[in-house]
Parts: structure tokens; C-alpha cells; sequence
């Protein structure tokens, strides 16, 4: 059977990750770098959000960014363009990132520079989930033209992050979101999980979420 | 190195994968059964537009539905409320289709009373474009809210379809979308395939789909 041949490798796969993710926790804390892992589907605003992140707290901290693609380096382009710290790592087809390949991005950054970096990863609401990168938190975005099923549809990505951004909220009342319902079916899988309304567009709750970052890296670096 | 070894695991279930894929195409040329492979990333508008696709050609043709999921069966729920044979595949945490995966789906339906068969595959614009479903046309959404880069980011999805519904239309004013660069884009990865204005709410472009999908149908079926 193909499919439990390829479960076999991927929990090989995934033990082996497991150390590495670990070892690499352990040398962000002793370098005090504060490593978030950002994902979402393709197109949620994952860039956009970086730049409007970098905005609001590059007064405060020292910032750098992983960007992830499997075939293209505009994201990083963009990034770079603000002055920022930022590496692009090209997966060639790979659907994820693991904690070796962002242990590769981190060798290329100067962390004894940097308070903060925020990894983009490959844009896909599956496979993500599954490999621990050694990042500090999970934050993902699910954008609204989406959908407000998606919690039922990809629960472990839900179950694995520690902050939902809920983006493109500008798009809600073209919509048929319905922002309670997602709340119910995102806490249901997630007790825990920080949700934060945003857009990237009007600059709405953008400054929550900085608050929140700003926080959570002063408990982290500190 | 972890990577290696999963190439070299892919690419012998890639394979082996082949070999069940083109003993389902004769299996489905032999039955006159039209199997589309419908993918995009999640939310972008795959069960709606399924939906919208019955209506304009049920009485034209015998419709049956393959829908891919994780882990839910809203999707399946809402196509067999129209009255369409609709079976839900689980992939219990599996990022694609395989050709195997779709023959059981196609074993769950009575193909000689159906023309068309469409497989929902997961929401996903990486991995269900490495593997062949065993599908006679492979067609993609793109939404508008994604944004019209994808095609740099994710040029193996939008090389292997056959048709392209460029949906969610109605959001275009209120996006910096531009669909000339989009089709650049996608024409120079794919100069052959079919791109469609779609929208689901206003139906926009619709007809012009279903006509298409009419015509392929006949000229498989007879």
C-alpha cells in the first residue's frame, strides 16, 4: 500500500525532526532570538502582514525574516526593500519547511543582531502543521474570502498555533463570514489560541497584534 | 540528509502512482466516464463552484461527486443535497489525491449511469499537483483575493491544469488584482490552457465554463 509506506517515512521523518526543532529551540534561547513561524494558505496576506508588522515594531526591535517559496525570491525582494534582514529560502517543490531547512535560513541571519524573526512558510494549510520548525510560537493567518469552515476542514493547523490572525477583515461584509462562528470552531480545537481581527489594508487591529508581539518577545528575550 | 530520503520515497510512490492512474484512465474510456480533477488552495471557492457547475449542466449530463477532505463532510453534504451522488473521501491528514485514493471514490459510485465525475481534491495548490488522480482534465481555481503572484510561487500547479477558472471575480474591484499579469504569467508556464472569469455569486462566466465542459465531454464520450 502506498499510503502507509509514505506514513512510515514521514514519522521517521518527523522523529528526527523533532531533534533538530528542539536543539534549535535551545540555541534561540541562549541567543535570545525570538523565532516565529507564519502560515497560512496561499494568498492569506502573509507578506503583506510581515511588512506591516516590521512597521510597527522597528522602533522597538531589531527584526529579520525567513521568507519561504518553493520557486520564486519576490517575497524576500519585498522584505529587503524596508531595509530588513531577510533570507529566501526556495524549497524546489518542497510543501513545507522543516526545522533543517530553517536552522539553514538562521545560519544565513546574524541572530546576535536580532531580537525577532519571523519566518514565512511555504503557503499551504496542511503538511506546515505537521513539522515543528523550532519556532517559539505558531502564529497562522486564515484570510476572510476563505471561509469561516476552515477550522473543520484543517484542524491541526488550527490546533498547533498559538495566534490566529484573522486578515482581509475589510473583506467581511462582502462576505458571508460569520467572525462568531469561526471563533466557536477555532476555540473548540484550541481553547488557548489568541485571535486578533486584522487588515493589512486599513491598518486595523495591527496594533493588537504589536502589542501582543511586543510581550510576548520581552518574556521570551528577558 | 531527511530530504533525500523523501525524494527518493516520493518518486517511487510518484511511480507507482502512474501505473494505477493510467489503468484508471482506460478504465474510465472504456466505462465513458469524464473524470475532472478540480484543485486550489483552500477557500478559494471549490464546492460553490461545483454547485454552480451541476446546476448549469444537469440536464445535459449524469454528474457524480468525489470530494476530498482531511477531516469533515460538510462538502459532500451539500452536494448530495442537490440530489447528486456524491461520495466523501477522508484522507485522515493526507495533503492530496492519489490515483488509488480516487479509484476507491470511484468504486463507491455506479459510473455507468454517470458522464461526468468531478474529484474535490484537497485545498492545497502544492501537493495535488505532483500526483496524477488517474484524471482525464485537470482544472484549477485561482481566487481573486489570493492575488494574481501565484503563478511565480506556485508554477507546477498552473503547469499541469488544463483549465484555469480565475474565480471569486466579483472581488476584483476591490483588489489591486490585475488580470492581464495573470495571464502573462500563466501562459508563459502553460501556453495551452483555458482560462475562465468565473464567480460563483453574480455567475459570471459560468456559461462560457460550461460550454466548454460540454463540448470536452462529448468529445470524450463519443
Amino acid at each position: 500500500m502506498d499510503e502507509i509506506r509514505l506514513i512510515e517515512v514521514k514519522e521517521e521523518i518527523h522523529a528526527d525532526n523533532k531533534v533538530v526543532a528542539e536543539k534549535l529551540r535551545d540555541r534561540l534561547k541562549a541567543e535570545k532570538t525570538f523565532l516565529i513561524n507564519l502560515m497560512s494558505s496561499p494568498g492569506a496576506g502573509k507578506t503583506t502582514f510581515i511588512l506591516k508588522t516590521i512597521e510597527a515594531i522597528k522602533g522597538d526591535f531589531r527584526i529579520g525574516v525567513i521568507e519561504a517559496d518553493i520557486d520564486s525570491i519576490v517575497d524576500a525582494e519585498k522584505i529587503a526593500a524596508t531595509g530588513t534582514d531577510a533570507i529566501q529560502l526556495r524549497t524546489g517543490g518542497f510543501c513545507h519547511l522543516d526545522a533543517s531547512m530553517v536552522e539553514k535560513g538562521l545560519n544565513g541571519l546574524d541572530l546576535s543582531s536580532l531580537d525577532i524573526v519571523i519566518i514565512e512558510n511555504v503557503g499551504n494549510l496542511v503538511c506546515p502543521a505537521e513539522f515543528d520548525t523550532g519556532a517559539i510560537k505558531n502564529v497562522m493567518i486564515l484570510s476572510v474570502p476563505e471561509g469561516d469552515d476552515k477550522p473543520l476542514k484543517y484542524p491541526l493547523m488550527f490546533s498547533v498555533c498559538d495566534v490566529l490572525l484573522v486578515n482581509k477583515i475589510d473583506y467581511l461584509e462582502a462576505s458571508d463570514f460569520d467572525t462568531d462562528v469561526l471563533r466557536e470552531r477555532v476555540l473548540a480545537l484550541n481553547p488557548n489560541i489568541k485571535i486578533f481581527e486584522t487588515s493589512s489594508k486599513t491598518g486595523q487591529g495591527i496594533e493588537d497584534w504589536a502589542v501582543w508581539l511586543r510581550q510576548a518577545t520581552e518574556n521570551f528575550i528577558n
